[in-house]
């Protein structure tokens, strides 16, 4: 009896309780500690852990009988204990709790069991493997001939061979080892283990018997081990393994890069000694040098073997596929078939784009969503830019008129378009285009409207000519990188808006002389004056740095009445962030438990439309007692007025051509590069794309636009990929720990657009009320929450959050896998680069230097094609640029 | 060689394949539509899915040579079709190369294994346990000498019994099951598992070889499904289960309750079939009938064994204690013996209470960042305070006073307290107390200082009487329950100071008469007369329906000038909402994977002090030009003015001792409530409390400072928890895909409280400058960020969360597992009742109705004792309101 109750004790520390599990690093002294408040003297030990005297036979249902007759003892122990014992009760009870129910289980127990096939290890692909190779061939943890033939022998004498090493050892102890290998400390069954199968027609299915990779993750490692061994005669290792002659060990420690944890160890190794002529060879070898040897060869000839070509057939076929479109394309194609090509491909679909949209599980709930995402997203940006426009046109382009070539842009497009998910849109750069031509006009003293119309018709007419000659072609030379860059670039402007506005409105009504007068008038403020003594100050250089190139952009127009409304400034600020938070919250509220899946996926979609209506309301209700100016609204006579093309004189008009062309770059590009993100692979979509009608189309509809002097639209980005995201079915893939969405389905459908965009003509009855409600922040912040939520998605972007993300959380992606960190990292680098360059261009207070803009945009591309290659080798490329993914 | 293509093709699409696995319930249409586009003829699929067409032998080196001398046959099929691929190549490959790697690994297979040991279910404690085996007996999924013999056959007759079912097959197919179930369709290796083990001192170890539990989760599935069959005679299923007679087959949803997962069901049924005697009945079972009864009768049979208390020696313990405690104490300690034993217990600790703060890894850090958040968490409160007493008493006790009375009271409590970890503060119920006495000074023209130390001194005596009679014995029946409902209210109280200074704020700068005249004479105001003429407003009828009890707590003081200072209001609002923004950010920082473990916690460390500092400097530098009014500071002769009692009149004495009592209980119950929180077993403290010591020591310095008319202090919530937690070492646990900390060690030290309160004595030298530059509004967002960060490991609000929760996502923890959901939300309720009245009670606008409130709070004890358990079994009671976990 004593004897069981002995031997129960030590097995009990290291027992695997759900209810109360402990990690096998815990601090030892957290167990000693809750002890040292109530001695336990060893008689009490063992009648309070007395938990079962009964083996064999009855099972469950004879546990702990032994104990009652020992009641009368307890309590009589109990009682004189109770004189120390007062507020740590509930404590060791506990204590004493979790080693009875561990106890309980020892004799009789569960073991749950998971079998997983796993993929072989790519050595060509993924550049772990290699290394992993190296590094052990650089240690020396190999035994050959080992003389031990049990499991626990074999196995301890690997672990005793590690900790000789002295930097392993005072890390971590031979106890600690075995608790992470074996899933039972008494009992050993190995806990994790890889292990070859072999199928064949004659023999079936059956486990290679002679070798075993054991895995275990060890809290308080910092770095990996292997040992192998080969046994002197094979052992038998239990029922799957049972004449093993190689032991693999591998072990890691828990918090490790994915890509380096044990799992990803082991799966090197066992790759390499699943081939059986291999193993077979590993048995002849005579000496460690031999062994690593062949290990070495072997796993040269791995990396050989899996990149040759026929072994690769994914990269022969996408080659093949390559080289005979580019080839094939020029020849055959003669102009205007891309365009027709185009038409044809997308002409069969044209009905079910609309039924796409009714049928369908859930798909009346997204279109709906969809549609009042995809009005609310074009009708505040069209305000903020009628805004601007009004500004830099003096009222000639309005916020009238904005609303009015969205709906029609956008109805044209979203009917006759060949992609209907592109979402049309005017856009800062356009602005500032009309805002150049209007300060031409102002200079040369030329009538605005008939330059703007005829510049518009040379960009529509360059447009055909793009078209026609199949240029859109060019577009496959783009790739993920550059368009990411791009969209990073697009993201910044977005956000540079915003601050742009904000300062502008500082300008106005903080920083105002009348301000400043009522500041150094009033004596009764002390702390304020006090404070103005110190320093010359970040936000005067940061705001007066700003103001002329601010002023710029957008002029601050004819009579500001002079008053301090300081109010104004700080409601903005308030309101702008607010509605930035509310924004991204709401959009991340799938990620919380909260609700069911349908309304926290609902609150995600509506996340835009809420933000800003909520915002509005506080913005213009809760503070109407702040005056904040509505934007400008004036009642037209007439709508479309022709532009007075006739009076413009010839020399203008080759001017216009000029600036045309430069405008039908930035046309191409912009068109193109939404339209690649939206036909991205990743999106799923089944219709096929239509670059040369898209570009076509949208010619056809700017021309129009143009001579009416109506503001042009084009691809926008980012709606357009949210667009499509927005119509998508998501599921949350977890690798390794890492969850990522993945597109399933999109609905490829027409009715969002026309819908949302039929909403926005009738919109502008609710000119200027209510429309005038929603106030200037509320639309800054949602140019900054529709750039934040560009980001998601974006490789550059994730890339750049590795810089600051430690090892151990970099997620098993392709390119981590694939590509060595240190290349991954100088990718990154290079693409901020070509960012950072676009980004004093764009953003330079010089407008007549953001005309090369768009010139530099297309340089993009050869610099990827002709300068990143000499850093990178093609499967590194590949990898990083890829579209899968 | 055709044959073992179309083996292979057959078993692609069900492959697992790391890089992109495929759930099973992936939407077929997205499969089928790659190919819509570009439709492959069968020929073709033939050669381009040729993968291996070698088995056996050579492994990996043999793979795919076969396809070599199909390339040029594969060309020329490529360039047929590339006419209609143009966009979608990308696609295809990478649907082609899925398929390819998966065929790569048919023949020669890594299979990852895992081994677990996973305790036995509770059919006593854990509720669901037996819910299992009913819904099981109810339904009818069980098959009786089934006559197949092999895996597969057994496998699948067991789930077409279950797909008969017509709701079920309606959702599911068997292959879809199949593929669950296996790790490989073609080899059937059952995926997951659990098979009961034997150890014995005779035999050694093994598995039960003839039952086995098989698990799989569905995603198209909606319900949990169980199928038991006994086959007819045993069978081989396998290496470690040789002679199978009971197959228990488990399937469940991928969404579900944690508690009714897979794993979860099939552990009830592996419990109650570890039993070998139980086993050898079912053998011998006629029917169906018999079996079920069998079964039912076990499961009762376990409830009760499981819940006797020889079995469950736990709870013995557990009530023994209690009883004798309660039985012995009354009885055997006379008066003082608390005091004298609390003194005991401490005073061998006292030396490494100085050590502790020193010693250790990491130690060093975490109490400096300890120091500055404590002290930050106090000077900061204690100047919003100190403006409120200042408003409240005309100026009689000041911001100087509060820190004097902090200084002091602090470093005397981490002097010479018993538990040090307890922080002082002087509260907002204080203050109203103070607030109180002012009155009443005032209606009967007593002499304020004289009244306010007289009641102090009584207050004092009260507690040396509750002192000497061991009343904090009665913190005994103080439960967890009791403790969160308190401390929730406390976090509401927090909130609410903020939001009642916000709400002043807006009427003093706001809502005044000066604005409302700048309002009307603006005749450019358009749209804002346009809003008033809109509906009487929300905020008018908030605004002004508060400032009625707000007047009450802190009237608008005397001469303010009529200014219109809107700006402030909203600066006002934007700074605290930024500092509480920044500080939950930050504290959360975390959770994130940037930058290091290290790096991360300090950061978090910090929050507090880098939230105020950056804010504050928002406030005083950015926005400098808004005049926020810094508190009122002026010089005083005289710190130490005695009170001077004897201008009190008799009857002033005896209302001073009504006062008094009052204030005790008040003192009494959030003293040891703060010292119950700070000694719950969760925070592992070793050293012991001192209830009684640590009242006295209070006393103590609440009687010194009454004298000197200095407001008093009493341990505060939240600061006392979450000073612990500061000191603390933390470890995530992982609990079924649930993360939560778990305190591992804390650093019971006097070292912060000394050094943090010799800092706040010297922070007066910083009066008014620069403390004056920390604005009211970062303060209360100081309130609000603690009132939020004490939510966390809140029960109360973690269980009141889980009403908005959805079902599959409830933690596993031990009140889910233990008791009926619908009891838990009853407590919840229950809970919530309590903190309705207390929040009457406690924010109701009538001064004089907040002086029962220690006697509500008093009330908690007997409620929970009394007329809970009226609702609940005391095991569901135990699991819901216990101290473990």
């Amino acid at each position: 009896m004593v004897d069981s109750i002995l031997v129960n004790k030590s097995r009990v520390t290291p027992s695997c309780d759900m209810s109360d599990n402990e990690t096998p690093g815990d601090d030892p002294t957290r167990r000693r500690g809750d002890h040292e408040v109530v001695p336990v003297s060893p008689e009490e030990v063992q009648f309070l852990e007395v938990p079962n005297g009964s083996h064999g036979g009855s099972g469950v249902s004879g546990i702990n009988t032994s104990l009652i007759n020992k009641e009368g003892q307890l309590k009589s122990i109990l009682k004189n204990r109770l004189e120390t014992v007062e507020h740590v009760d509930n404590l060791s009870v506990k204590e004493r709790r979790r080693r009875h129910s561990s106890a309980d289980e020892d004799d009789f127990a569960l073991l749950h069991g998971r079998f997983e096939k796993i993929p072989l290890k790519d050595f060509h692909a993924e550049i772990r493997a290699f290394k992993d190779v190296e590094d052990f061939l650089s240690g020396t943890q190999l035994m050959l001939d080992l003389q031990k033939t049990g499991l626990p022998q074999i196995i301890d004498a690997m672990a005793t061979r590690l900790l000789e090493k002295k930097e392993v050892s005072s890390q971590t102890s031979l106890e600690e080892a075995r608790h992470a290998i074996f899933t039972q400390d008494s009992v050993h069954t190995l806990s994790k283990t890889i292990q070859g199968t072999m199928t064949s027609d004659e023999s079936g299915f059956d486990f290679d018997q002679n070798w075993i990779c054991v895995m275990c993750d060890i809290p308080t490692l910092t770095k990996r081990h292997v040992v192998i061994s080969r046994l002197n005669s094979p052992a038998n290792l239990g029922s799957t393994s049972q004449e093993v002659q190689f032991v693999i060990l591998v072990m890691a420690p828990v918090r490790e890069k994915s890509t380096k944890s044990s799992l990803e160890t082991a799966r090197t190794f066992a790759t390499l000694f699943l081939d059986m002529d291999f193993r077979h060879q590993l048995l002849l070898a005579e000496s460690e040098f031999e062994f690593k040897q062949l290990l070495h060869s072997r796993t040269k000839l791995l990396i050989e073997e899996q990149g040759l070509p026929e072994n690769r057939k994914s990269h022969l076929l996408l080659s093949a596929f390559e080289q005979e479109e580019q080839e094939g394309e020029a020849a055959r194609y003669p102009i205007g078939q891309g365009l027709i090509r185009d038409f044809k491909r997308r002409l069969p679909h044209y009905l079910s784009d609309y039924k796409d949209g009714i049928i369908g599980n859930k798909t009346i709930h997204k279109v709906t969503s969809t549609t009042f995402f995809l009005y609310f997203a074009c009708v505040l940006p069209n305000i903020a830019f009628g805004m601007l426009n009004d500004n830099n046109t003096e009222g000639i382009i309005d916020v009238q008129k904005v609303l009015f070539s969205q709906c029609v842009g956008g109805l044209l497009f979203a009917i006759f378009g060949g992609q209907p998910l592109i979402v049309l849109l005017t856009t800062a750069p356009l602005a500032l285009y009309t805002k150049i031509i209007f300060s031409i006009c102002e200079d040369f003293d030329l009538n605005f409207p008939a330059m703007f119309a005829c510049t518009g018709l040379w960009n529509a007419f360059f447009l055909f000519i793009y078209v026609f000659f199949n240029t859109s072609k060019l577009m496959k030379y783009s790739s993920r990188s550059t368009e990411e860059v791009f969209s990073l670039f697009i993201t910044f402007a977005f956000s540079a808006d915003a601050i742009k506005d904000t300062i502008k409105d500082f300008n106005k009504n903080y920083h105002t002389d009348a301000c400043h007068h009522v500041n150094h008038s009033n004596p009764a403020n002390q702390s304020a004056s006090l404070l103005n003594n110190i320093l010359t100050t970040t936000v005067s250089t940061m705001t007066t740095g700003n103001s002329s190139s601010n002023s710029s952009v957008a002029p601050p127009g004819g009579g500001i009445i002079e008053e301090c409304l300081r109010e104004n400034s700080i409601l903005f600020l308030l309101l702008m962030l607010g509605t930035v938070w509310l924004g991204i919250t709401l959009f991340n509220f799938t990620k919380t438990p909260f609700l069911n899946a349908g309304k926290r996926e609902m609150l995600a979609d509506y996340a835009l439309p809420v933000a800003v209506l909520v915002m509005s309301f506080f913005g213009s209700y809760i503070f109407r007692e702040v005056k904040m100016k509505p934007f400008k609204y004036k009642e037209r006579d007439q709508m479309f007025e022709l532009a007075p093309l006739h009076l413009l004189p010839v020399g203008a008009v080759f001017a216009a051509a000029g600036l045309g062309f430069s405008l039908s770059l930035l046309f191409f590009m912009d068109q193109n590069i939404s339209s690649a993100l939206v036909n991205a692979p990743s999106n799923k979509l089944k219709k096929g794309a239509a670059y040369h009608w898209d570009l076509f189309v949208v010619a056809v509809i700017n021309a129009f636009l143009s001579i009416f002097t109506m503001p042009w639209v084009h691809a926008a980005l980012p709606h357009s990929p949210l667009h499509v995201r927005a119509l998508a079915d998501l599921e949350d893939r977890v690798d390794q720990g890492h969850v990522h969405q993945i597109v399933v389905h999109v609905r490829e459908t027409r009715l969002t657009g026309i819908i949302s965009h039929v909403m926005i003509g009738l919109s502008m009855l609710m000119l200027p009320y209510p429309l005038a409600y929603i106030p200037r922040p509320v639309l800054d912040g949602l140019f900054i929450y529709v750039a934040i939520t560009a980001l998601y998605g974006n490789q550059l972007f994730d890339r750049i959050l590795l810089f600051f993300t430690e090892q151990s959380a970099y997620p098993p992606n392709h390119y981590i896998r694939r590509v060595p960190q240190r290349k991954v990292h100088l990718f990154t680098v290079l693409q901020l680069i070509q960012l950072l360059v676009l980004c004093v261009f764009g953003f330079s207070p010089i407008p007549y230097m953001k005309m090369v803009f768009p010139v530099l945009i297309m340089l993009l591309m050869p610099i990827r094609h002709k300068i990143t290659p000499k850093f990178f080798e093609p499967k590194f490329l590949k990898a990083l640029d890829g579209h899968t993914h």
